[in-house]
């Protein structure tokens, strides 16, 4: 089945929001195994909307509205649908209580042009909305579902939770499955050579996403159920596995990069520092939004000044005058250093030119020293990045925890087997 | 003249992504003057594209398209355009070479496939992409404008910056001026109170955005010129200043709360360290985005646990024990102790609980401790923030910035006031 969705309202046409409905609804549909070819946002203007509604009704079977359900004048999607059906609309007596109750309960007078949420197209389902006063509206005829929704978020997506998404299960025979299998520290291009043969297939599929120095692999399985489901995506995440296994660092959609890392590091028992410099924080930051870190998140400096590298890494001041502080030298010292004064394991160091200025011809806006040590074996690796000063920012972030990553399973598997050897 | 958004890519259909290309768009366009009606959203399909170029074409003169331009088989957006216009495609010398250096610089081997980016229609115009490998496209042909944009926003944005911007402002023959006013520690509502009868008129308007610590007033008007324009607004601006100015850090778009802290520290000669707990360099992370820091940043500390609380501020073991790590005398002596081993004039701890764990009935999730040291002069304020892990710490980071720029304001005008004395 195939659904639309269509957003209403001049404040989104305007770009003073982003309109996080149609990516919630969107989703929310992919699951629920409706294919959605077609998204449209359209102002409040009643012969706009009239045609967007009719153009939708003509290529799809199920449409959900958002937005236009409020009490004043401009909010028209309840009248347009019900123009488009020809349906009488009657004052709802159910509905007008609710909104009374609503008004009541927050202490607040309640003005005329309330009454007009209370109105609804004949034979509408209702739909309660619990955290508002503009009631849900489901029309069916004909064979299309029209569903109308609340523009807020935070009225839209209860009530979707609630009342929309079972309705909408019982219209689809087959259940969607995705699977998300992310990746670091191989580009785009080179895992799409890698996978070819398994991005053509139709059930499952295979879609890559590139994301600030990841690459996820979403593998989507539509079929009579989740578990079936389950089963079509299975072998193709195991040869994924096989043939791209040590960048893959998850395949839980919700696991992070950072997470990841922690995880690594709280297996092995290992406590990390870092110590940045033109990233500022942006590393420990990362490291940090990871809930319960404080088990292996020793501390974190940021050391924008030489000053400050000397004095927090001791790293020598013949290296900053013979290297500069942009070199493999200092990242190597100030690893080294931040282990020690912290009595760390790991330890990721960073510095660079992150620009707009401070660039030279040798040492060009966007070079980075990243520097992983682990009981004092030190990697030391050389980036150029390019871009704007967050974006170099943001790529060296996430090559440090790629760099940890890979540096940590090679380390934790030495160890493994410098013990299984003795 | 009115435009009109093609945003294109499954992911967005799947609800992958949230479309803020979309919002950022519609903003622009709305600021040079264009009507924008209808904005949608397709999926990487070749039919139904090109139905949406057309209809677009129909109903609108301008047409952009963000997404759909990289390299792989799914990207079809240029191919689409193309066909739509009868256009041969040729490789392009210069975007190949362009495409050849960014991997290169990279170090990345370049795949076939990347050349398909250079694949230019004929007779379009080419926007270097400064951040990506596919080139922007510009077509202009019986009066129709259509542009293509590549979909990853760090791409996008600075390409409408740096060329769209300026092309379609000489299409549009009334000019639109705006002008942001900036306020940092007000709330939306209570400057709306304020300036309701400023909100009112027609030419120019007033329109608040609340941002995350943040209120942004976009003051827009139209004329022939933009310098008439500016006149229209000028006076406006006085107005706010007027009323709120003691809120307002900027009247100029580009400059962000960090920036203009940046500024207040460079000007009254005050150098700046950070301690942070739970924010674990967020906040040093938002300073050293401003390019030219070190001359004010001396350090920033991550201390999360208690033990690098006590070892980099000097943190009392009693106070820990008798307050808890989450406490106003806590936060009080992070900030003189930080201040005192980096040797800084102005100093910003934070230490609070962002959650979701570790929140008890007296210190719940949320409450955060924010002091302030200016040559050994402390303010602590206690903030209660309601939300998520990361809507915790970016608040957080937003009252610190805040409160540190009141402060030094403050602080600094007592220093003159002092000087004239003497």
């Amino acid at each position: 089945m195939v659904v639309e969705l269509i957003s209403v309202g001049t404040e989104l046409l305007l770009g003073n929001i982003v309109n996080t409905n149609a990516s919630y609804l969107a989703e929310k549909c992919a699951t629920l195994g409706l294919s959605c070819y077609y998204q449209s946002t359209i102002g409040d203007n009643e012969e706009r909307l009239m045609e967007a509604v009719r153009t939708a009704l003509s290529r799809s079977d199920i449409i959900i509205l958002s937005g236009g359900l409020g009490p004043t004048g401009d909010d028209l999607t309840k009248e347009v649908v019900a123009k488009v059906f020809n349906k009488e609309m009657y004052m709802d007596e159910y509905t007008k209580e609710q909104i009374r109750a609503f008004f009541e309960k927050r202490g607040i007078k309640i003005t005329d042009n309330n009454w007009k949420q209370a109105m609804i197209p004949e034979g509408a389902i209702i739909l309660n909305n619990d955290n508002g006063t503009a009631p849900g509206i489901i029309i069916e005829e004909n064979g299309k579902t029209v569903v109308l929704l609340p523009g807020p978020p935070d009225e839209l997506i209860p009530m979707f939770e609630k009342d929309v998404y079972d309705f909408l299960n019982k219209k689809t025979p087959n259940t969607i499955f995705s699977k998300v299998v992310k990746l670091c520290g191989i580009g785009e291009s080179t895992v799409e050579d890698m996978i070819r043969d398994l991005m053509e297939t139709s059930n499952p599929t295979v879609a890559p996403y590139a994301k600030t120095g990841e690459v996820h692999l979403r593998v989507t399985a539509m079929a009579e159920s989740e578990k079936k489901a389950k089963k079509i995506i299975e072998p193709v995440v195991e040869e994924l596995k096989r043939r791209i296994g040590s960048y893959i660092y998850t395949t839980d959609s919700t696991v992070t990069l950072e997470q990841a890392v922690i995880k690594l590091l709280k297996k092995n028992q290992l406590a990390l520092s870092t110590i940045e410099s033109c990233t500022g924080g942006m590393l420990a930051a990362r490291l940090v939004n990871v809930a319960g870190v404080s088990k292996v998140f020793k501390e974190g400096m940021i050391t924008y000044s030489n000053k400050a590298k000397r004095k927090h890494a001791g790293v020598k001041k013949s290296s900053l005058l013979k290297y500069g502080a942009v070199s493999s030298q200092v990242a190597k010292e100030m690893a080294i250093g931040v282990a020690k004064s912290t009595k760390s394991d790991v330890s990721i160091a960073i510095t660079g030119i992150a620009g707009p200025d401070g660039g030279t011809t040798e040492k060009p806006v966007g070079l980075i020293y990243i520097a992983c040590n682990i009981h004092g074996n030190v990697k030391v690796r050389e980036y150029h990045f390019i871009g704007n000063r967050d974006k170099v920012r943001n790529n060296t972030v996430s090559a440090a925890l790629t760099m940890v990553r890979q540096y940590l399973l090679e380390y934790c598997n030495e160890v493994t087997l410098e013990k299984k050897e003795k």
